[in-house]
């Protein structure tokens, strides 16, 4: 079909990822990607749910609708003989908005790549153990800030904050701002308080994958994160793809997670491929600088739902919960520019001659993921993209 | 007037907080609390704001509607010749059914009393300093799970986690379920991303008061806390009263805080009379255990919101920031057990012979405050209660 072209290899057919656009002057609603095109669900489906301007009501439903959902698109999609139907709610990418695909109700972010815990206990403790103790027994996670999560694309403001100065603490904008490459996993079946969710329930509950740069003052960071964890130094933005993959895209991509030691407690227990195989990718003013693997990640995506629900905490429809930066064991494989740079101390050669230690003003990153798909095909992860913008200068 | 009886002091027509009631078969609405009846606002006011299962639509509406519809509510309930017609739209608080009063957008939780993160400190690292070197610089907060804020009088789950042994982290319940007596502030104006607000708009922003029991597993979060700081420890529920009380209410309560040493950076300057001198009161099965003063909380509600907002944090309708455990300078002030009892060491004798070091099964626990209000009145901050369910038994 004439929208499969090959410059959008990764949103074939096998893929089709949900999210929310808008084309002037209708409200935002729910679209499916196809190649370059998205395909207006609430016409071609003839259900309200999808009139909506967040996946919020569709991802509520369940994963025997969202099962339902998938097929009848593919059907839609590989029928020549409905082209004719389908072509009019099929609107080119360039030619809509695309928003927030999802409202978020409650953002975790975790801690789960062993290299990531190790190097950042390198950096700040070189003198100790890398790993606290309680690393290996459960997957280490907080929360953050629902309300600053922006859709790919947003312009990221540089914070302000207080940083650690010998002299006492100054108030002025971050010196070292960061990303953190992620994969975040986005809740669409709701749970009862004070009932877990086991890791086996996990597609009960996920609706799908959606890449996340959780944006980190590492100075701001610095001078407040003890002993309450990081507040401020990441509160400012997280951005998230415009696109949900849904979990049924990713079947090809399930791999075993690597062997832990010591072996988790049986609430955390790990299913069988329960880890993906996502290849990352962090471009920094369209120049590769990392490739981080997802598919070695300490801690599965299973583990961490069931952990976070281990207490008998809810789970609300349109929850995020995020990997935490994903690094792997080369050094071309780090999530972070603190990492990559090793606190500054080695700054990144830039192809265009210049050096970054941490991002500066108009510095533009593109994280981006790859996963095998069925039949030999390539699914992509849609990006998350976010330009920096110079800090406030007044009050 | 008849519904102004002696038993209902403290929720005088100086008071009237805002909450949101169902009486069956009608769905959930908004109502003024007045003595012991609520009075159906949407009726009243003739405005469907009102007649919302929430707060939020009504607290998007800003300050000067607040005022008005404070204005018309006080008129309506001080008149006698309208009384009549108020009749039919006042029950009885016995008759209705009280619910979350707003839906949460964000859950920030802070530790602003001195006297609090000073105990805490001594408890766990009796060789340090007890403060950190960050505390007398900035208000120190961190995102809870707004998804588990729940409303007062639901039953709350003893909590299972991974709990520290000497030979390694076991799962089982909590054994030192524990409270935090709080206060909780309400956003009603949303704020922009990438703009600070600053102290001084506190009244532009903030719609009421609220009290919050921040219940707290101190077993589950001593082995988890480091280094991103408190997750299930906390996420299994927090609840807040079913009242919230306006700010108009509080002016009478209004006083200067502590003096500041240092003084704190210009961005977190203090307001004049920024701090509310509330009473709190902890009660366990009926028996008055603690008395801790709000009056003396070292940052003060403006500087949490300038704090919180400092990096460009956007606020957003429903946002509730609370105070951290209020705790006083006397033992008999101190705002959660893990003090009151130092950590357990010294069990709280009960009037019915019983000991405390923590929570039991069943213990009920009710939080109320007093404040003084206009011309002599007291205004009574509505309590939060919660009983202590078992944990659950299975996976």
């Amino acid at each position: 079909m004439v929208w499969l072209d090959e410059e959008q290899a990764g949103f074939g057919i096998e893929h089709l990822p949900y999210g929310v656009f808008s084309k002037a002057p209708d409200a935002p609603r729910v679209g499916v990607r196809i190649a370059g095109r998205v395909l207006d669900l609430a016409p071609v489906l003839d259900d309200e749910v999808f009139a909506a301007g967040e996946l919020n009501g569709f991802m509520s439903r369940g994963p025997a609708f969202w099962r339902t959902t998938r097929d009848r698109v593919t059907e839609l999609l590989d029928d020549p003989r409905r082209a004719d139907a389908v072509a009019p709610h099929l609107h080119r990418i360039e030619d809509v908005r695309l928003h927030l695909p999802f409202q978020v109700a409650d953002y975790v972010d975790f801690y789960c790549s062993l290299e990531h815990a190790s190097n950042l206990g390198r950096i700040f403790r070189p003198d100790e153990e890398p790993l606290k103790p309680n690393w290996r027994h459960l997957p280490v996670g907080y929360h953050g800030r629902a309300g600053t999560v922006v859709v790919s694309g947003t312009p990221v403001r540089r914070p302000r904050g207080l940083l650690g100065r010998p002299g006492g603490p100054v108030f002025g904008p971050s010196e070292r701002l960061d990303i953190e490459a992620e994969v975040g996993f986005v809740v669409g079946t709701p749970s009862r308080l004070g009932e877990p969710v086991p890791g086996a329930a996990f597609a009960d509950h996920v609706f799908g994958a959606v890449l996340v740069n959780d944006w980190s003052a590492r100075d701001i960071q610095a001078f407040e994160y003890v002993p309450l964890g990081p507040f401020l130094g990441k509160s400012f933005a997280t951005s998230v793809a415009a696109w949900v993959t849904p979990l049924a895209a990713l079947d090809a991509a399930r791999v075993a997670g690597p062997r832990q030691d010591p072996p988790p407690s049986p609430h955390l227990a790990r299913g069988e491929a329960a880890g993906l195989n996502l290849m990352l990718e962090v471009a920094l003013n369209g120049e590769a600088v990392s490739r981080p693997p997802f598919a070695g990640m300490y801690w599965t995506p299973d583990q961490m739902l069931a952990h976070m629900t281990a207490n008998g905490a809810a789970l609300r429809t349109g929850d995020l919960f995020a990997s935490g930066t994903v690094s792997g064991a080369a050094a071309a494989e780090r999530g972070s520019l603190i990492e990559l740079t090793w606190n500054g101390a080695e700054p990144l050669k830039l192809a265009d001659g210049g050096r970054r230690a941490f991002l500066e003003d108009g510095d533009e990153v593109v994280l981006s993921a790859t996963a095998p798909g069925p039949d030999g095909a390539t699914i992509a992860l849609a990006p998350v993209a976010g330009r920096i913008e110079p800090a406030p200068t007044s009050r």
